[in-house]
């Protein structure tokens, strides 16, 4: 959680292309009460902090609301448009593609939409396909499907070259799907955009299975990720029982955050062991995670580990300074590292152990979207096009207290979020496994 | 949404049975940053509405927020708890009932915990069936199971009944699975347990698969039934789209609130026309659902049509004035009415149309939790037992702005939660089908 | 079941287009131990009945064999091609059409591929919409999805226009996805184009959920079905424990033959009464089925009762005379007629009951198909061009043994596959319920 | 596919432990068309080869029909009999001996069921668990779930010891469920209880996930195996498509077959390479795998590739001659290892290629039976307890021409069942991938 002490309130201002002047086609009004939607006003905010103790003063941080603008920087009739989506696969992409195009094609009569491929590889000339055109009839069945229509790839491209190719090409609105890393090449597109004194529109749309972006309480993804994890940990339960002393163990996504593992667990409720990045547990010693793991063998037979996939990296030699393309850290494999320990352990504690390895992560990330995913990209993906035609930039569609909002992509990149070792969740965890 | 001038703070306090002397037994601290969990103070505040106007005052209106107390009211070794759930099946009952004797028994220490069978019938001595003892070998696996292994039942029994059973049989603590009739059941109990000045609580936990309770956000079972209903409407697609003039017509679960109806056309994608209670729609006339009906299959052929179960009731003559045994108004029947209605006029207008009705309510609510819904249930469990041990009563766990809450049943019953046809998701509706 | 001394071998011979010359393109040989696929001679043969009674000699009626001939009737390049989909959906029609078009284009070499659209109409020049091409690329996806992408129709065309139609057309090859009705039409069509000498070839390929097509062991759909509805029962069964006296009342489909309705209820093992059309089961009286259900209630407090929706028709008085456009009879609706002596039974006796009512059918076949059904589609099709590419005309691929055959549409029709009383599934099914 | 020339009719003969003298309670009759279900006489056969050429001799190779018998061995009310499961999980156990308690139990009125636990090991008192009592409410739901409630284990136990257990503690019959390893163990209890002269029958029910098992047609678990599998291969689609020369790399179960490899691949219809124990395929080289890939990848810019386990064992340096406590060779792995050389070979061409490596195999066989696998079972389980309160023994029940059979454990154990090159179900696989 980001202390609100550490924001100024300019901080949270979002840049703005400029003067909006074009009437919104949207059949919205100002007005509450009259049946139609509302318009959203500029200086309507969200409060950063809405707990507070009973005689103590709110902070007044708030950030901007999303929502559709009465004016318009954009004239949609003219306006070109594109779409690019970055790093790893995450349910719901289509989904957002297909409202993207939907809202900008049916609600504000853009004609002209058009989605570079595989990531920001194609705003690169040199290395790309040429973009493809996205029409209604394009995007109709693509959100029952996993994966991305438009492909990925990770890695850095050069600022200059995309704003120059975004330029030349005549677009007018660039939407950013990506994580942490998408959104701060988003951020120096954005820059170099604004150096150049062009008017054109960079609106991120968070993208994280991790669900570790910073002011998004929730990332679209998340909850199906979640769903297929479950019944991977569930799985794991019906091995880790059908021996003696099963250990079903599974590794989770989550380089950073734990928030996955944590809710995998919880959402299953057979885990036994849950670790995360956020949270130490010493792996050796009278409390550590060996000897309290051959105590459950010892008394109940079988146990479920549950291991995020960036937990436990102090216990590895092996711990490597490397990154891959898109700047994420390298990080030693802890599942099999894990294994082995439980194994040896056993072994000299004379406990007969078997270890059944689950390392799920991309047939996780590759389904489509469940319901309560399908909800928000669609409701993102609206937001996103109101921002954007509205003249927003550099900023992408947060959402807090299930309300959405715009956020500088300055303070929302950089860092990520994580699990709270005092939050809710995690202490929902540690009263579930008791660990 | 409720408007927060109608509301005053007295109305939001939440009634307790007395000072809380004993000490929680839970691993907490009262400091944010040791790592420990944070027990919350009754004087922590969750603001009503964290949306403001720049420049324009927030109203301090708020409610008191949920979670672990220092002090209980009631000492765990001496507690006797008994849990009931009432009215219809809703995905997730079980993994309350879980979450409830786990928290309670593991975190606790309390030893002593009954299930009440069948609903508000088990605490009539005259009808009911014996409570079943509720340990955590008999819960271990219902998490992962539909329905209730309680059993429910509709109806009123009376308070005075179920209060005297309650003390007859030396109980402390009640916690109510149910929805708005059994919230208010829950409030005339502890209104005659506060007349005859016992120290029992009764907290209730909202079960809702309409998602129609006030000051509870998202309630449990919501997301699970909005992906089942979203697996309706891609097939009813199906349907439509494999006949010249298909309408594939599905009726959702929704009396008074087209929550379901909204979220599953919106999740699915497909439905061209979507009918909640909360928005009027003509039938006939030029505008009427009818004509526009005819004019979608005259140009695309086939046509999904989305109703909940409580629009169009002006539709139709033979509104009845019944009530079910839980109160409810009787509600005519649009799914067929509709049916005939679209065959009638488009046999008036020469159109050879094919229908095909889907009725699924029973199969959407029978099915287990999915992960979100699990983790709600499990969190939702958690904070009613803390609520209980503390001492409060009276009163139902809310969801707010992501945190839980504590509402007092007194407001919380009698009117319910609707869709706003101006709110996001309703706006979001039109966006989709331009109906 | 056929009994065999019903059958000659004269019409077991499958009718044949003429002398085939055409070398096929498959790498296959006639030698088993090569390593290579084989080609089938028009002399192997599949016994009709390989059960036998030590000492009692084999009956040698057989089936020709179905797969690849070594010779062909039509020249691959040459050869123009037509599908057509009739009848009701049925999982795994998708399926067919796409393996249909990949082995005629692939391996055949065949480029002329087509879709007529919406079933037989698409024959019928006047009510026609235009046939689509069907390539690879066309086909791709497709057998994810549930329905039909050529659409269907139920109802009769003349031949003579239809067999004008392909004549006109200049197509060598015409095959038919549909189920009893359908293949008549096929059989009239053939018969057509024989008295008009013409070089067609119909071949049909059964579809029938109802998994009631003769000599066909298992249809495809008919799995995914079961499948389906085992989930409808299962869930109905959650229904009726959840209350006290509830009943889960589940109509699923089979209008002749009671194979869902029988197999949901094995593969759910919750049934508690099944009534298919093939055994009568007295309605009232002492030995009658609600005075099985009522005695069931009384003792074990909920009941399951699984209905195919073609039993119990002599229990109704209004059982019509009418019959769809497909000529099906038209049957008198089982489920709410059940429903209604279930509840007035019950109420005759004070017992108070609750009845949740289950009618999945349009839920059932829309779906795309499961694993095993894919699997029989994509042989089933390989085998229907084998056949058509060899001559072969006026019969349709059959399952026999596990193995494929060539059927004479002459004897496949007019009479439906049911399930036998004193076969393995029924017998399987009284095991199960001791109804 | 074993050659009939390799079996006589007296390798076919099934044990018996001497003369049925007890009326079996069953309600069945001798005579076909009285609406009884029918008693199956010990000379009624199943022929072992139906398919043959016109003109030529069927051979009478044929197996015993199993089937309920109208004489029993064991006197019901005093007969007391034990279930075992050894080996891996395989979706489907659970369903098995719920359908062998309730068959017993409730049709013939057994009182006395048992369950050892954690396979083999439970039949050595040295190491054993408490067997568990089986009663009808015990196995009530357990079909539902995964995995197996006796639990199992790999590994040998002494004959003498398990034959000497079964007299010791009185049991008339054991149930084994398992692969070729246990019904080999069976084999030799048999063999043991045999040469002691006892009255006990050991009946086997064939439990491979691999559907490696002579004379069983199909095996449980398997359809659900190739569901999950398919699944699987999708999801290996949707990444490779992702990005630029992505492949999807999957390795699934099957260490002497590769059924579910190329049935997945069939089913999913989205592979492009499969790879099987039964079929070479070089690596290297001109016409090798790895510059098909290439190949395709410079086509086609994505691959999808499924291995079975057992597959490519030749091509890795480090085989290896161990083998698990089951007694199955331990293989080397070769998903890592196809992994590398893919990378390797690419980098090589310049070809930038992005594996992706999917390994799922306690994944698939944990889940539930599907409804096909679990009405398989349902059968298959009744045909045991048949065979077995008969008297038979030393056998399994085998499943020929859709009808189940006895199978004489000394043939069906011993040699594993295989895909045939030539056979259909590999030549799909070759018409798919044309690979």
């Amino acid at each position: 959680m980001v202390d609100p002490s550490d924001l100024s309130p300019e901080q949270l201002t979002v840049a703005s292309l400029g003067q909006a002047q074009h009437k919104s086609p949207l059949r919205k009004s100002l007005y509450p009460g009259d049946g139609l939607g509302d318009f959203v006003a500029d200086d309507m905010r969200m409060l950063y902090e809405p707990r507070f103790r009973q005689g103590e003063p709110l902070s007044q941080l708030s950030f901007e609301r999303a929502g559709a603008r009465e004016k318009l920087f954009f004239d949609p009739g003219k306006t070109k448009v594109a779409i690019v989506t970055c790093g790893g696969l995450c349910p719901g992409i289509n989904n957002v593609i297909r409202s993207l195009v939907l809202e900008l094609t049916f609600n504000y009569g853009v004609q002209n939409v058009w989605g570079f491929r595989y990531g920001f590889q194609g705003l690169n000339p040199e290395q790309s396909r040429l973009p493809m055109a996205l029409t209604p009839k394009v995007v109709e069945d693509i959100h029952h499907r996993g994966g991305t229509i438009l492909g990925t790839s990770r890695g850095h491209q050069s600022p200059e070259v995309m704003a120059h190719c975004l330029a030349d090409q005549g677009f007018d609105i660039l939407f950013c799907i990506g994580g942490d890393g998408t959104q701060h090449g988003a951020h120096s597109i954005a820059s170099e955009i604004a150096r150049r004194e062009l008017p054109i529109s960079v609106v991120g749309i968070p993208k994280t299975i991790d669900n570790d972006i910073r002011f998004c309480f929730r990332t679209f993804g998340y909850y199906t990720a979640v769903a297929e994890a479950e019944t991977v940990v569930d799985r794991a339960h019906v091995e880790a029982k059908s021996i003696l002393n099963g250990v079903g163990l599974v590794k989770l996504m989550g380089r950073e955050a734990g928030f996955i593992a944590a809710a995998a667990a919880l959402a299953s409720g057979e885990a036994n062991f849950v670790l995360v990045p956020e949270v130490d547990f010493p792996l050796e010693g009278e409390n550590g995670f060996l000897a309290k793991l051959q105590h459950r063998l010892a008394t109940r037979e079988h146990a479920v580990v549950v291991v995020a996939e960036g937990a436990g990296q102090d216990w590895m030699p092996s711990r490597t300074k490397e990154h891959d393309a898109s700047g994420n850290r390298r990080l030693a494999d802890v599942g099999p590292f894990l294994k082995q320990k439980i194994q040896e352990s056993c072994a000299a504690a004379s406990l007969p152990v078997k270890v059944k390895y689950f390392d799920p992560s991309y047939h996780i990330r590759s389904v489509p979207a469940t319901a309560a995913d399908s909800l928000l990209c669609e409701r993102l993906a609206r937001n996103a096009v109101h921002a954007a035609m509205a003249g927003k930039t550099d900023m992408l569609i947060g959402l807090w207290h299930n309300h959405f909002i715009h956020v500088p992509l300055a303070i929302s990149t950089g860092a990520k979020k994580q699990l709270s070792p005092e939050g809710e969740l995690w202490q929902a965890v540690l009263a579930l496994t008791g660990q």
